[in-house]
């Protein structure tokens, strides 16, 4: 019997048993108890806790460990089980696992109960003796994640259970399985800004003070404000002006106020706070205020011995080497980076967040057996 | 009996049985009648007409001739019997004119049922045979305008009644009756832009086309684009931004579309269409749509015999000469300006448009007589 053939049933049993627990975000309950049974038979310590208050909690966390040989190296999978909202317009029911051909659809497929599962498959072919493996499984990334890897963090530190190497399983791949994985983000901060001004009648704009001129000339200084051309792992930082808003129906009045909201992508060069000063001197100047809201700080596995180990994985499973980005959005490992060296990598992210979500059943079995592989690895160092 | 004393009764009775016609624009029925009486006995010919459909009609407005030998002179007063919601909190009752102390209020005291009294004061002491004297009364200066003294135009050049010179009685007068009349009025035009962009993630924005950009230095590059630095009589042409519109909640989505509005009051160095060609040159290299409308062009009487008739008039009435300005909004007078020279003059704005409008009794008096003598010095020459 293959490798595959033993882990197939499994990966995709797990899958489906998770998708089959509906966990919109926030997650809470029926998911992490389907977690939780898995873990117990494979010698994990688990650990669940609810963390925060209304509006951005409660958050329910899961911490798995199972311990090595003292002295042993730690390695952590990291991940959510919670979900997008699954919208209208589905084929079948979003949140009833169904195997149509060689797929299964259901939300949470691929971003990401199907890489849980895949984790979940890899670990019950290492040895409890080859080292510390971890779970970090939050039930709040896709909110605001003020409570979710945040106190997941605090309760690492809180047990001892720092890991040497963290791999996140968001759904990284792109054309197909193991075309890319990530070894750093860019970092975000949203910031709003308001200006005051007088208001009155336009045809007498002397006696006003209109919002709109000081917003427009910090505006346009804001988006010629050099900030950096890229470096060998990041493109460009980048600032877009998101939104605009001032609400004055009369033609012949002078607004009292008008706002704008900005977002920063910002690579290594920047930190949140730093842009936010940035950008609230320039709005001094020009009469308006700048509040931040940093999501996120930028962060950079420089590629090395673990990206090498993720990268020989893939190529030994699918026989091609991965593309290492630093594109895209934010995850949960803008916080994990505090611990150890952090990558992600996962499913095929073509169909994530959208309607009849779907993972190929090959594409679990691999990924269960290339987690295995980046594990041992990570672990033998 | 002083001549202030034999024109003062009828002059505030006259203010008061105007104002007690609610006429809230447009004006129609009631407070034509009450004027249309005051005509009759003074010889005048009364053409009433309704324009206009929905939205921006019926009006109804009315025109008063009384020829005056072949081969006199015409002068015109000009005017409007509608007027502004009067809101809340008045002293007392809007349309119940009550005189407390020296001031007449109601809703139309000053902006200009009080103006018209005293027009037809004035005209009382006028000989028939001293020139034709005509009333070009609307019932939609407040509103749109759109059927009301264009209306009124279309039937002067009807029953060809074209006058020679033509006054409005709009409440020019500032900190004390006559210290202000005005020879011209700025023009004004909004232009509505719009860029369509491409919606996107924030994270990815060569995928997208964020269309605040374009818009942001459109408006930017309009506001620095240069008008004219003022003439003799008018002070600089001035482009003001007046609304911002994206309305885009989601802090990662780059928006599809953005607009603004912008007003710009003109001097008569330029045209409403002239203007509106400039911006949408500018615009449609930004990638804009600008769509214009034109609430009125730039006139101008410049100074001279008309304005030195006005001038006297209220120096011999009050000692002092007024102001001759261009400056403020629009009014009835840039349609009237194709017929004849045009002039503004009235009484105290103070309390236009505001609760508890108000005149001085002693205003409506000296009114009549600067009236009286203005159109009797036009008719003489």
């Amino acid at each position: 019997m293959s490798q595959s053939a033993i882990l197939s049933p499994s990966v995709a049993k797990m899958a489906e048993a998770l998708i089959a627990c509906p966990s919109v975000t926030p997650a809470a309950g029926a998911v992490f108890d389907c977690l939780e049974a898995q873990f117990a038979p494979l010698g994990f310590e688990v650990i669940r806790f609810t963390t925060g208050a209304a509006p951005d909690g409660p958050v329910e966390n899961l911490l798995a460990v199972r311990r090595g040989p003292e002295g042993s190296r730690h390695f952590a999978f990291a991940g959510h089980v919670d979900v997008v909202p699954p919208g209208e317009g589905w084929t079948s029911a979003p949140f009833s696992p169904e195997i149509r051909g060689e797929l299964l659809y259901g939300r949470g497929a691929v971003d990401m109960k199907g890489a849980i599962a895949a984790m979940v498959g890899a670990v019950r072919k290492i040895p409890a003796d080859a080292g510390t493996i971890s779970f970090v499984i939050t039930g709040d990334e896709e909110g605001p994640a003020r409570f979710g890897t945040l106190a997941l963090i605090d309760k690492m530190r809180e047990v001892d259970a720092i890991p040497d190497l963290c791999l996140v399983g968001e759904p990284t791949s792109v054309n197909r399985l193991g075309d890319v994985a990530k070894i750093g983000r860019r970092g975000s901060v949203n910031i709003f800004l308001d200006v005051e001004g007088v208001q009155g009648h336009v045809a007498y704009p002397h006696l006003a003070d209109n919002p709109i001129t000081r917003l427009v000339a910090l505006l346009a200084e804001l988006k010629a404000m050099p900030l950096d051309e890229g470096t060998d792992w990041f493109q460009a930082s980048n600032l877009e002006v998101t939104d605009l808003t001032v609400g004055n129906p009369a033609h012949n009045v002078i607004p009292a106020k008008a706002s704008a909201r900005i977002s920063i992508r910002f690579n290594d060069c920047h930190t949140g706070a730093g842009l936010a000063d940035r950008v609230a001197e320039v709005a001094q100047r020009h009469g308006a205020t700048a509040r931040p809201l940093i999501s996120g700080e930028a962060f950079l596995t420089p590629p090395g011995a673990f990206s090498d180990m993720v990268s020989a994985a893939i190529e030994d499973e699918l026989g091609f080497r991965p593309e290492l980005s630093t594109s895209g959005g934010t995850s949960d490992a803008r916080f994990l980076k505090d611990l150890s060296p952090v990558i992600e990598f996962g499913l095929c992210n073509a169909t994530m967040h959208k309607r009849d979500e779907a993972v190929a059943l090959a594409d679990l079995e691999a990924l269960a057996r290339i987690y295995r592989r980046i594990a041992q690895a990570a672990l033998a160092r």
